[in-house]
């Protein structure tokens, strides 16, 4: 960590800031003078409250230089991590993993329809949404819990395959797990709610965390922290904290209207780089249109993404919900392109090696 | 709403469109052609869930004219909206309210300080806020909860002012409300988390509601909406919802690094005019500066708003959280040039009456 | 187009629309009452200035179904455009086409070494930028333009290839033309400068158009549409107009700082969908960072881009600009994984048939 | 400056780092070991192209501690600049001037009411804008050149006001300044059109400098450097480039929908703070809706600016041009009450003294 004291602070505001370092984290500083003094904390300084220091009179800006994000960053642990799902399906590291199903279980029907649909195609894991989260309370929100989760199970039941489920209301998780959610999905509109987090911190069923499409990186990977390190609200760690966290990009709010949200391709690489957690993207919510998704996911498959989580349903022009940007029987062949996509990078690598040297600025 | 058929579309596809319209919400449309066929849906369409006709084919596009937040929309409800807090504060309409104090409860002597510092300088409601959410698990999230709410309550007693704390865990509103908390403020990271706001609608105490960074308007309103119309996740409306909230503005995420939020000022008087709720702002949280604190507030009482909210601290720079923002002694200065603002602006109106003709666009 | 009139409107303020519609643009208007009233303009209204609409009183908003930049639409224009290079090169339908080259010229050994490693990489169109737009004015900003323009046509020389150059100044354009500059650039900081625009509508040399970084995709496709038109200050269109436009995507700017620019991957299909031009991206000046511009470029073929633009130099290390993001000798592997991802998507197809009906919303 | 080295890069590479700052710029640097290695340029780094030294091997991130606008920044220059106006208005320090008059000269007689009406409301400097910079070549851009500088010499000679006129092709210069314009504008589309900005360093007239819908506050105070140091292309200084720039702030792109720009409140006393130059506002532009423009204009004075400049029109409904942004025959009123908020808080003061140490961050 560096900070910046500002043109004209006395040495004595410099001194406080130091003395601040060192009382309340036992660091030590050296300073220089640049354009102004600059004070450098010496050793690992990712726990510091900046917010403690830029309050402090005569302190211009402080610059974290180590990503605060510890837990989830890849300075501090530099394999890939590869989360295991339902005991056999993997997720990080070289494979490609494809998450699919419909948005939400509307009917008995319906769910299982698209649940063999998605089978089908190729899905690794299935989308078995019981609960949706919506920006109005006059949408539809999904069926009776206890009727959803008795889909989704037997939706799992029926396929085999792993079921991945959204979890808003922390008050259900008891319930998803009794019915055997396999990955319990959080979604963009809880992504900082801690609370959730912390319950999502005490079990080890694999996570699936989305940002908010107001999070910057920063935000994302520190929400992925509070899963993983199970520092409680008191700060006090929890025993384990839940390490099988999988990250899913799904762009963020911009200025462009035309499409739903913006996807920057180059957050693929650079998540990659900056975290050692498996990472895959959802090209259904980020483009909102079906006419897109194929193309947009083949874009996130070429820049490095683990896999793909996506809406497939077997009737989208009757979908309850989001029903624009599902696909129907088309998914088997965009499944097979995709893998046809990681099989031809597969030789390219990642740059993720912390020991090379790097300009990232 | 108006649904625009694309180039192509057949008339089967907007026959398909109208017949739909008339089985899940029985309205009536109407078509002309203009560049391609377009549809219009006569009445009231405010509950359509625009999703179950974009995913049609051949719907090129659904635009809404009737806005989606029914219960917070000045077009159903003309008279500005006042809320009585403690049963003496007035928010909302001509009157200006001053909600002011430490950004969070770090200890009794801190925080009692705090309170008579904002009590004389001129604040009307107290923040006295226990819970803090914070974007990494690694910094300061507030005192023991049982602690704090003790420490609230004294601050309360001390002063004789209502006091305004945000809940983030739901499980806590029982004892925030034994405690005798008057306002109950939802934060920008849960600004979204329906299962909150949900349980917001079953109560009768004020609510100061602020948008996530990542929201724009039409989701601000919707959240009120679910704290007003009290609709539950299974689409059922409880007796009566929680009319009495307030709007609390705090800026978007934007590419301008130089400023914490953008505190776009338009939104002030638009949202005066869009909603009829009180409408609030915080320089405090949107600018991230105390430098900037005192003229942004001016901008914002300037500008229409029916109140500020900001950060007091009696020792800045031994805050434990966000000390940068906070301002000190000079308050009952800002606070006295708010009330010369809105006096001197008491006779400009704000363009809110829904019988005037207006171009939004 | 669409005109809703705002509640309350009377019945003389929607006539008064109608009517100017009918006076200025010649175009009849049909009515319906949906919430309000709605007026829609039947036959193509793609010409229609909507702030002369929207000024009128009562109206609320103004919608348009034709986009605006008409002659970069294909709406108007279905077969994919196909642009010519120095007589030999083709960009855009089926062909995958490269660019690439230093950032900057900055000295004749420089530029040439740069150039003899781009041919061999496998580039077909050589960049040669002789001025460079900055931000700054105190930093580089490239060779006296004469010595420039010399080892330009220096670099076409050694290589055979056709070379592409940035006009920045439009008193230039001559000296660029007599220089042997086959393709000429427009830059993210000159995209609306429309005196620029007009001067190369006159020439049928062909442009690389990029949007500038606070442009949406309307503004974008218009800045071509000035191009391609012809349209001058005065409203006369010229003889020809320039019809040899390739698209170049960049990214624009938005709230996450670890990426220089936010490139949405879904604006390649969205884009190739909307207008009949040749799409090209730039990873290099999207991501700004040449640990993230393979991936990046393999994204945005993967999307189904015609082609990249990227830069390519000798020796990143001793470059005079953005060198941090120009690649060195891997770039010929780049190159071939492109090829092959181009190749393995070649029989996908990219909707852009205006004839099916398509949810775009 | 600061510069900070990746984890893993060697002593070489921050070598190599320290010897291109001496060889390059002639400065010196010191080292320190923070979380990596530190290293800081002592003396003054505002000339530094930071780009030169982050395409280094082993470079993480290089961090400006002194701004890059060195002629626009209140750090080099601290007390407020005043420029004169027609010989007599002042805009600047403790001044209040507005600036007024319609969007665009549509003809003889809109020009000249408009031109009254904008007298008789209180307007100092009076709009007379001839060419009109448009997103579309569709649209209205301005009479035929000659005419409307006519139009506009007899609105100055109606009114005894000076007048302020964009320039959008550099081409024009001197007809303008032979027809009397008394402040040449700079428009959002030309803000980085660097031939442009070279032009205006070389006369003294007064410039008002709006920034991109796209750039940030250092590209907007860059744009500005350029005018005001007048280096040329090839990075020579001409005698004394023009320091008689008013910056003109108008809002931003962002995601929100609901106003046409994001206009930040707090960009008004942070740009106030960061610059000596003069600060003015354009409510009409950056809301977009004239019932919007009253309020914004009264939030943009009381936030700190210098002045403002709006759009009036004898008759709103029938601009040809952004009517709708328009006001009539309320701008009397309106600019009463602008001058009441100012003379208001007239002993607020800005804290813009560059001798108190201020946290900025």
């Amino acid at each position: 960590m560096i900070i910046h004291m500002a043109q004209g602070a006395t040495p004595e505001q410099a001194q406080r800031v130091i003395d601040r370092i060192a009382r309340d984290y036992g660091l030590r500083c050296e300073t220089i003078v640049s354009d102004t003094t600059v004070i450098g904390v010496t050793g690992i300084a990712s726990v510091i409250d900046e917010g403690r220091i830029t309050e402090l009179p005569g302190v211009e800006r402080v610059i974290r230089i180590t990503e605060k994000f510890k837990d989830a960053s890849r300075t501090f642990h530099r394999e890939d991590t590869i989360v295991r799902v339902g005991g056999r399906v993997l997720v990080g590291g070289d494979h490609l993993t494809v998450f699919g199903g419909p948005c939400a279980i509307e009917s008995e029907h319906q769910a299982l329809d698209s649940a063999r649909m998605a089978k089908a195609a190729g899905v690794d894991i299935l989308r078995a949404f019981v609960d949706k989260s919506r920006t109005s309370p006059y949408d539809y929100r999904g069926l009776e819990l206890r009727r959803g989760l008795e889909i989704a199970a037997a939706m799992k039941a029926e396929t085999g395959l792993p079921i991945v489920s959204e979890l808003i209301d922390l008050r259900h998780l008891e319930a998803f797990l009794e019915a055997g959610v396999d990955v319990i999905q959080v979604g963009a509109r809880s992504a900082q709610y801690s609370p959730l987090l912390e319950e999502l911190a005490r079990i080890d069923v694999p996570i699936v965390f989305k940002h908010g499409f107001g999070n910057d990186m920063g935000e994302w990977l520190s929400g992925a922290a509070y899963i993983m390190s199970g520092i409680d609200r008191e700060g006090r760690s929890t025993p384990h904290g839940n390490r099988n966290v999988i990250l899913c990009y799904r762009g963020i709010k911009s200025f462009e209207s035309e499409t739903r949200f913006g996807a920057d391709i180059a957050m693929i690489p650079l998540v990659r780089q900056k975290s050692h957690l498996p990472l895959i993207a959802d090209p259904s919510h980020s483009s909102g249109d079906r006419k897109l998704v194929e193309r947009v996911a083949f874009g996130f498959i070429a820049a490095g993404a683990n896999g793909i989580e996506f809406d497939i349903h077997s009737n989208p022009a009757e979908a309850l919900c989001d029903g624009k940007q599902a696909v129907g029987a088309e998914a088997g062949r965009i499944i097979q392109k995709m893998h046809a996509i990681h099989a031809l990078l597969a030789d390219v690598g990642m740059e993720t090696g912390a020991s090379k040297a790097v300009a990232v600025g």
